[in-house]
């Protein structure tokens, strides 16, 4: 790395090239993102547009900073550039920009690979549309092997994958599969009919990226074709991709169960407070709602002073089973593996957890409570109140996320911090009614 | 699949291998497990070990769900098909089974299979060594391309991978990597030498499998290979693997930030009860200590009720602030971005967070309570108490991670459950000092 670094500052430009192309395109990715804007800006002049495209192909970064590094480019290196990049990639490059700078690029470009971009801009994120790539490799059901591997071998470096060819009809709709290594193996003579497979795995292409990655992980695939209604072959998503979606969407839940929008960027302490304050405020608001209850009960504190010393507990514990709860409920919907029990099932099953739960606490904090303050009627009350609450809040764990499945929001918005919250409020009724409801036999 | 189960039914045979054997081997396993017992004992008289074993390959379940199935074949029917399984998968069942049992079923199948299978089992779980397989395909430097393509249409059925060729010296050490892609494009009479990478990215046999997970995904591989110390290669390991890796990381360190052992494995009330309980029951007794706090104070909030009303608020805000740094401190360590600045520039960048979020819901607070119960000094109090609270709880969220990393602990075994029980502790802690400090002003 050093050398390199050396051989662009003194301008050597071969020294640089030699060095820098032996790089893996993803060192040569993490190479460029390092360097100042000077020497980056010497960088476009030293390789090709096609050279900065297979940089761009592997950056790793935040999508908003990809316009920090075109603003240092020419224009028509940015266009030569997106030219030659996979065109999933360059359309998340050119989602990036306002409308008419993208346009801009598209006209400047080729008409081939713009068509083949502008028809990917079509598609929805998070569908299967947005992550395609349509560089695959399509033949015909009535060709010989020894044709085939000529396609493949003339269309090997311009393709994502080469590792599985798809087999397509006269009216382009997919009717076959053939693996590589099936290619490889079979004589050179024997008909691509012959030896495809016609039981096709494919997805839709406005299916969700999670269902499609779901499909990919047990699968077993490295690529999935993607087709439209009347099967017609639209695209490919290679297994590399997917891998972004899982790790991505997996990133993301994390996130909303901790309740911040995205823990994975954080630059500066403003713009992590930024990122974690919208909840907060959210959460101080439902906050002042059970406040504002427990000082209905003021009353009943004033003659009873020692209930107060069992709030915190009662609350936390309630938000700990909830927040339990929840996070099963999101990822059993998260895995499709809810649809093999009905909502109800589901809930009943929970409650019944919820009984074992809040019984097996109550029970133990009822026996801790006497023995610490002797008081048998105050650890009936707290054992009782752990026991109504842990059950219920087990309950609304399961539940939230359901109704937010019912209504189409995303289950994980169902964050931690609000089940806490909104348990805390159902923990504070339950304790401070109980209490109220037998305050003659705590006085 | 109705048709399937027919002709199971009806003891046709040659029906159903030829409807069967046309599924997707993941369909094949899906279907498998679907059956009753019966049913499966019958499937084992009409599928050969091999065909087994591909299904056996793409199961999908529990791994303490092997032994159930096996109970069901012959132990010489279990021997051939474990012998012809891809051999990583073979270590992941025969780890489930007691070691008598594993030699027996080692002693009864072929030398060569045994052989691998050993030296895999010899790997710690969730390191490179643990999930890689030894089907790779090698060659040498001083090879022609067409000499190469030979051995790779031999060993194309048995290996796990084509589409990566690892060039290995006369000592088995790992000097280059080749893609099927970079064969096929090449001439026949080329020498592998010439057009080999020899800049190969690897892993070490005992590097952490998340790590490989991560590399993978960086430079988009399809497979990785596995050496020791001194370069020799052992093995490979492919992305279908690490897919799976990925995926069970995350849901492993969701599961841990919601304070569960396992949210995807639940299958009655009572086993859900006993995953959640042992951290409830931690929580629980760490919640006395919040209790035994607050009596402290009794003294306190004998002669301010009020106190009381804001308890939950306060501990509930604190328990927030604290999952949300701790969410990204876990996620930081876990993506290895940490290493990038020093621990106390963490922790310095969070203090200045949880100041900006504690100034801004202390000012909030503040307001609202004044509003509301025209306290000036009430306000204050509570405002204050939140803004130290905030600030201790964000860095509490981060500093607990990190140490547990220092101690070589599993940082996201830190839950949100229990870091919102220790913030509960802070914050009662400075809400009730300060209000005993400044009590004149309250009465």
């Amino acid at each position: 790395m050093e050398k390199i670094t050396k051989a662009l500052v003194n301008e050597n430009i071969d020294e640089f090239r030699q060095l820098f192309l032996k790089l893996h395109p993803y060192d040569r990715a993490k190479f460029y993102v390092e360097q100042s804007p000077e020497v980056r800006k010497r960088m476009y002049y030293y390789l090709s547009p096609g050279e900065m495209a297979e940089i761009f192909d592997h950056l790793d970064i935040e999508e908003d900073e990809y316009k920090t590094y075109l603003s240092e480019m020419d224009p028509s290196f940015i266009a030569q550039m997106l030219a030659q990049m996979y065109a999933d990639n360059a359309v998340d490059v050119l989602n990036e920009l306002d409308k008419k700078e993208a346009a801009s690029y598209l006209t400047m470009m080729g008409d081939e690979a713009a068509k083949e971009i502008k028809d990917l801009l079509h598609y929805k994120e998070y569908t299967a549309g947005s992550i395609m790539t349509t560089e695959y490799i399509a033949i015909h059901a009535n060709q010989t092997v020894r044709s085939a591997m000529q396609i493949l071998k003339k269309e090997a470096l311009h393709a994502e994958t080469i590792y599985y060819i798809y087999v397509i009809n006269e009216h382009k709709q997919l009717v076959g599969v053939l693996s590589l290594r099936e290619l490889i193996v079979s004589d050179d003579d024997q008909m691509i009919h012959d030896i495809m497979n016609d039981q096709v795995v494919s997805v839709l292409v406005d299916e969700d990226q999670e269902d499609v990655a779901r499909k990919m992980k047990d699968y077993d695939f490295l690529a999935l074709p993607v087709v439209d209604a009347a099967n017609h072959l639209l695209g490919i998503i290679t297994v590399d991709d997917i891998v972004d979606v899982i790790s991505e969407e997996a990133s993301d839940d994390y996130s909303k169960l901790a309740g911040v929008a995205d823990v994975d960027i954080q630059r500066s302490p403003l713009d992590a407070a930024k990122k974690r304050l919208p909840w907060l405020i959210i959460l101080l608001f439902l906050g002042m709602v059970t406040a504002n209850l427990i000082s209905r009960f003021e009353e009943t504190l004033q003659k009873i002073a020692i209930l107060a010393v069992f709030i915190p507990l009662i609350a936390g514990m309630s938000g700990n089973t909830g927040t339990q709860s929840l996070a099963v409920a999101v990822r059993r919907i998260a895995m499709g593996d809810f649809s093999k029990e009905s909502k109800w099932k589901m809930i009943v099953r929970e409650a019944l957890t919820g009984v074992i739960i809040g019984a097996t606490c109550g029970s133990v904090i009822m026996v801790v409570v006497y023995i610490w303050k002797h008081e048998l009627f105050l650890g009936l009350l707290v054992g009782v109140a752990l026991f109504a609450t842990l059950t219920v809040a087990t309950v609304a764990g399961a539940l939230i996320p359901l109704i937010m499945y019912r209504l189409r929001i995303d289950p994980a918005v169902a964050s931690g911090p609000f089940i806490t919250t909104i348990n805390d409020i159902i923990s504070i009724l339950i304790y401070f009614g109980l209490a109220t409801m037998f305050m003659n036999y705590l006085l």
